[in-house]
């Protein structure tokens, strides 16, 4: 009998689960359970249709419904999972053809995150949107269409990206962020401020520390008020974070972790055997606190669905501990950061000491030179990196990778600035950026 | 009394080596010695001045002289160390004023290296250059006025570099290069012609595996005759690599090593006690195969220079082995390589497997991506990453910088595999392709 594989999700987690899992038995059978009306999207690139870089939402469509009968996986979209039975191992679906019990072997949830709208008054407004789905997308620039003024409330990358758009579009935008600081999960506050001041040089607004105290209008949005102010809006987006969807799983009695995603081992197994997760519902390691955390990236989503894949197809595989590398280009700024923040470094106990050192990306006689600022996170005792943070007008992502490289083989400062970089005028100084924070670090060690 | 602090030379490594010692030691007198009528400049950005990148030669001149009066170094310009006495503890030099017997407590050899031009037929013709100096640059440039086609024998950085120049000024440009590919130190057969390959797309002709046999003309050049061939030239580059400058230091008793630069042990120190090299004419120690070599990169200098100027001052540092990370930018294509190459790791006797994986610089939906093509060359006992080489359109030096922070921290090819990358669509594909090759290679050991 060939070996029965369900996977509920079919965005990035459950399709890189699949692929994964044929690779590794070609014989199973491979079910694909999806709400959506498309296979695997890719979401990261939401903003950037809506900024009009990208022609059509239908481009992020990763592959072709040739690619799911090439690959044997049955997709079943417009389909929701509605129960797990653990001991009769069946997951109970609705579908455009009604109700079916699917048998499995192995399970893979891959259920995702849904958009988190908190409940400010006003919020069920027309003209008040998320973004999450190519529908949403869709929604958003129909909206667009008539809008001048936009408010975006959450400064994550997603409500940035989103902000960024908007004014790439015309539209006059602010964005109102909660927290004292933007992209707080991924920076500190000294580098946040120094983006947020890059990014209204461009002409996006910010109001950060205050919230929204309602969403005015008829039936329609008109305005929001924050902090007694009225921003004029004809249009909204809601982008106060993601939540995992895990009710599925809670209901089959499988263990939801402390990070409030579900539970795995390092072969991505959840408390029930046999039972996988991966993606935006499940718990990741961080490598740097050794805690159990949501990293909500599609870069961290694939590999745990590789892993949940080749274990749920009998292979063996597993997760390594995760840093969160993360990136995002905004009008022509980059920023990105791995490991912690100093922020979390310290919450977690840690003794640390950062340095910022500011740059160009070419030689200083090289034209078209642009600004970078690389923070380092340094652990006091072993003197290791523990994160990092970068704002540039070019080659910020490849930064980011090699400073991830050196947290995750645990280099220590000391050797970060005796580091081996290479240079050409056109495309970095003599002295590479990074090995000078290192550098500016080690004085204060 | 202060320490007597004398460095001959005062170009990268040279005044490197200085600034380091000043800040080890305040007090110290320090002189540098140099026979060219500047200070440091950077030879790197000669061929993208005759590009018309840059400006001028002047622009290339890193520091003003009040740097000089600023570090309280004393610059001699146009004086010829002549003589060191190792014993006496001085080095006769001749300058615009005469000679003149400098002593020293410490002594920093920064001499450099020479373009070497091989003994060819014509090769003393007018119209035949080198390109070591801002003079060699200048007088390049002077000759392009009337230039309309050039052959430039010598297919590294510096003969393509230059090669590309003058291709981009408008001149029918041909390459000649005796090895059987281009770039033969830092790129393997199979990506050295992807990369000529590319070049020729862009105008520039290559003739590989074949040697000139004759420059041909009256006093001045007309054209160069290779492997029979008669190729019609205006102007001919010989770029076929730098000899250290060692004969100082030989005729001083100081050792010369096995790659024919000066040894130095961690410290830079030489033979000689209180004797230190750095730069072009000192040996360095490859990590992967621990032997000595010459790297003779402007990034290498300066880290050996802060070293042998750092101990010279009284202080204590040490060099770690080098890798020889470069890159440059040729027309819109940046190559770059780290380690050893295919070649270089089997001829020093190790097992080694090789993959390259061929990708996008953005998601596959996103306008503007570029190819990229990454080979890795892992050992074959400790599956360690020994060696990189990349070609790609964008965003190829940090991935350089990222696999050399990978080999210095002897990362295995499976934890590559597994590497905790960021992704954002303008910026790369969701597995980043230093992955993948990472799981090509994977797969062949």
């Amino acid at each position: 009998m060939p070996r029965k594989i369900v996977i509920i999700g079919a965005n990035a987690a459950g399709v890189d689960a699949a692929s994964a899992a044929r690779k590794t038995d070609r014989k199973a059978e491979i079910t694909l359970i999806t709400r959506e009306k498309f296979g695997v999207y890719s979401r990261c690139g939401l903003p950037f249709v809506i900024g009009g870089h990208i022609p059509s939402f239908e481009d992020l469509i990763v592959y072709p419904p040739s690619y799911y009968r090439m690959m044997k996986l049955n997709l079943k979209l417009e389909t929701e999972a509605k129960e797990i039975d653990t001991t009769k191992r069946v997951v109970e679906v609705e579908g455009k053809e009604g109700t079916e019990s699917i048998e499995f072997d192995t399970l893979i949830l891959a259920t995702g995150a849904r958009a988190f709208v908190p409940p400010i008054k006003g919020v069920d407004k027309e003209g008040v949107f998320s973004l999450r789905t190519i529908d949403d997308g869709k929604a958003i620039v129909k909206a667009m269409e008539k809008a001048k003024s936009a408010v975006v409330i959450g400064a994550g990358f997603i409500g940035l990206e989103t902000a960024v758009a908007l004014v790439e579009r015309g539209i006059k935008t602010t964005v109102v962020e909660l927290l004292p600081y933007i992209m707080p999960t991924l920076f500190d506050k000294d580098m946040a401020d120094r983006a947020m001041r890059l990014l209204e040089e461009k002409g996006l607004k910010f109001i950060v520390g205050k919230g929204v105290d309602e969403i005015l209008g008829g039936d329609k949005v008109s305005s929001v008020s924050v902090g007694g102010e009225e921003i004029p809006a004809d249009l909204v987006v809601v982008a106060t974070g993601v939540r995992p969807n895990v009710e599925l799983a809670k209901n089959a009695g499988i263990t939801i972790g402390e990070s409030r995603g579900i539970r795995v081992d390092k072969r991505m197994q959840t408390s029930c055997e046999g039972i996988y997760a991966a993606g935006d519902c499940a718990e990741s390691i961080c490598r740097v606190t050794h805690r159990p955390m949501l990293i909500q990236l599609g870069t961290n989503a694939v590999r745990q669905a590789k892993v949940a894949g080749i274990n749920a197809a009998g292979g063996y595989a597993t997760m390594l501990p995760s840093l969160g590398s993360a990136v995002s280009r905004m009008f022509d700024i980059e920023v990105g950061a791995t490991g912690v923040t100093e922020y979390l470094a310290k919450k977690s106990g840690m003794e640390v000491v950062s340095a910022t050192f500011a740059s160009k990306t070419r030689a200083s006689y090289y034209p078209g030179a642009k600004p970078i600022w690389i923070k380092l996170i340094v652990e006091k005792e072993m003197e290791r990196i523990v994160g990092a943070q970068i704002i540039g007008g070019e080659e910020v992502t490849q930064r980011v990778n090699a400073l991830s490289f050196a947290i995750m083989k645990q280099m220590t400062v000391r050797e970060l600035a005796k580091a081996d970089t290479c240079y050409a005028p056109p495309v970095n100084e003599t002295w590479e950026p990074m090995v000078l924070a290192a550098e500016l670090a080690l004085r204060k060690l």
